[in-house]
């Protein structure tokens, strides 16, 4: 595994950004299996990462689809979260939160990650 | 202060991309306080970088929100300014010009910054 | 002419990004004269980029607007040419494929590259 990665950001209020999301990281996986794939979900699209969403199943499946091993990570920003009334129980399994979308965005950027906003 | 920073890109021709591109800034600021912030405003939207805008009061408040020190940068697209009959002049106090946003994005980044867009 | 390059990512359905594409790639080739540019496009909207479109004038002017050589690349994302029944043969002449824009995108970023969502 790379220690490198790619950011994959979703932004906006609509299942649509969020599914986009998801086939950009299945494409990712399946042309660099050796990457790590972190999709960052902000806005209150945040609320399609909530157990029960209709995108349970595809997320659920996401870590499998994208290659050998579980290095994709589907990570909710908690400002997001907040403004949608979540707290970090209500998210599916296997989505963690990071506290703010911007920072993790950055914060990887500045160890070498590339950033494609979806 | 660090020699990093994060350049926040603001596209488009609504207030509310403008209105979150403040936001982003301070929660980036309030997470990253030593990382200096750039917030690249382009398209019909610098007409709410104008002084007088609706949004003069936020922009002026946000150098101080973000944290410690004056290390955020509010930067109109010059490209984006001509287009909208706009000259230096016409910017609030505290936002700056820059020739062509595209061009400040590439050379910040070659320096290392982290790129997201609002 | 330089290592480094900027990416110009290009997405969604309508003409009107494949245009905004292109004037990020004038700009910035006037700006930044000996930079590599590679303007990506991705979704519905490498429809345009299809030989007979209402673009391929713009499209062929390109490189030599941007500045001296033609360092300016345009290219179509493999995925979404899928989507859209294209075949390689289909494209504007000096238009190529890459076989995924998010794997083109991270691979030119992990060399140094910027980023800029137009």
């Amino acid at each position: 595994m790379n220690d490198k990665g790619i950011l994959l950001h979703v932004s906006g209020a609509d299942a649509a950004g969020v599914e986009a999301g998801i086939r950009a990281a299945q494409n990712a996986g399946a042309c660099l299996p050796n990457v790590r794939i972190d999709l960052v979900v902000q806005g209150p699209c945040v609320a399609f990462l909530r157990a029960g969403s209709v995108l349970e199943a595809e997320l659920a499946a996401l870590p499998e689809q994208a290659g050998q091993g579980r290095h994709v990570h589907v990570l909710a920003c908690g400002n997001s979260m907040r403004s949608a009334g979540m707290e970090a129980d209500d998210l599916c399994r296997d989505v963690s939160m990071v506290p703010a979308a911007v920072a993790h965005l950055a914060v990887r950027q500045f160890d070498g990650w590339a950033y494609v906003r979806v």
